[in-house]
């Protein structure tokens, strides 16, 4: 019966707005999204960064939304409008969103980190343009925080989800991330297949939790980020016994 | 009386078309333009960039276009419409930047190098995402070719414009850059100042040739682009004893 109404209210068109918001199946809850890339200074201008549309995470945001949550976006540097009715806080560095996720994470009960942050940053930014004397340099880089295993180890966490974006042994990888940090759900897809995942409109997912598998095959992503959120609302009240 | 007839041009909308195109003062002369940034890989999610937006190579192209010149850009990843009537060659990294100038430029009676071309690759690509095992890690970094340079040497060379995108001593760093590449012309801007340069939609340049050094306050780089085009037409044909 749930799966029924969160389906009807899937297929409900995106802007219309609901005769009573309190009756939609998220009515009541708080989603953090993160989106985007990050950019990670090496000096005023060049940065390192990560392909990243921004698309996923702002489709994921547009679902969560027209299901009737309250919905803010963090979002590295996208050109993406913000969906309807979403609040957005725009950051540039992982350290940035990192900051933010966790400020806001302590009031939301999802949270959702889609963003590609950089694992990276340079360890001393240049205060001026380097400039390129030599034939050859060496950048010295160290960890960021990680910030969706900062958010699972929060005492009052939110429901927590991940993304795995893998070359290679995406299931293994997937797996092992949800356990090591301690995750509710992650959300894995193989990126060195071609018309999915970075920069495309179209991506396949496949949605690990402790107990479950499920597999969203290639479609839009518009598409996908109804069915995730379906998914996300599904084990999130199995995991609270409703 | 030059200056008036491209002055008159210049305020043409860049959309009409001219009774006799043949009658524009860029006439029969081909233009090549980089633009926007290159991306260097460090593995398949991973890049290293420069903060561009494209805007003030496009501009360009567009002035130099609505003047009669038939225009190709080579053009990094940006979110940009192609300008009507210009042809765009889409390049990713440095190295495939510096091959179509390359081949291009043979023919072309003007370049103009505005793209943020990265001055250094990735020594040695990873083809798989390198995982984030460590706390911390070396980038090693190797020089790119120097594209403006490279086509400033040919034989039989275009009227060559650099660009120099400074954060200290400008007119020092733009003079040296101007007679150790052999151009015939360099915009220097100072990307330190705020509300020009990089991602804005403003730009102010000083442009020096081997004679001369003109100021180009800020402005739009739309009005901006109009004015750089019409001073490389001028010391272009001061150049050819015109």
């Amino acid at each position: 019966e749930l799966v029924d109404l969160t389906c009807q209210q899937l297929t409900a068109t995106h802007n219309s707005v609901p005769a009573n918001k309190k009756q939609l199946p998220l009515a009541g809850q708080t989603w953090l999204i993160t989106a985007g890339p990050t950019r990670e200074a090496i000096d005023p201008v060049r940065y390192i960064s990560n392909h990243s549309s921004g698309k996923m995470g702002y489709a994921i945001a547009s679902a969560a939304q027209s299901l009737g949550a309250d919905v803010t976006i963090i979002s590295g540097p996208v050109n993406l409008t913000t969906p309807a009715g979403c609040r957005k806080v725009a950051v540039t560095s992982a350290l940035e969103m990192h900051q933010q996720a966790l400020a806001l994470a302590a009031s939301a009960d999802v949270f959702v980190a889609c963003a590609a942050v950089a694992d990276y940053r340079i360890s001393e930014v240049a205060s001026e343009k380097i400039k390129k004397s030599q034939d050859s340099m060496q950048l010295n880089l160290i960890k960021n925080p990680d910030i969706v295993a900062d958010v699972a180890a929060m005492a009052n966490k939110p429901f927590t989800v991940g993304f795995a974006a893998e070359t290679q042994d995406v299931e293994q990888y997937a797996r092992d991330k949800l356990t090591r940090k301690k995750l509710d759900m992650i959300a894995a897809n193989n990126v060195a297949t071609a018309g999915q995942g970075f920069n495309s409109d179209d991506n396949a997912l496949t949605v690990f939790s402790a107990t479950d598998k499920k597999v969203l095959p290639l479609m839009s992503k518009t598409a996908l980020a109804k069915q995730l959120v379906e998914q996300i609302q599904l084990t999130l009240q199995k995991s609270r016994g409703q």
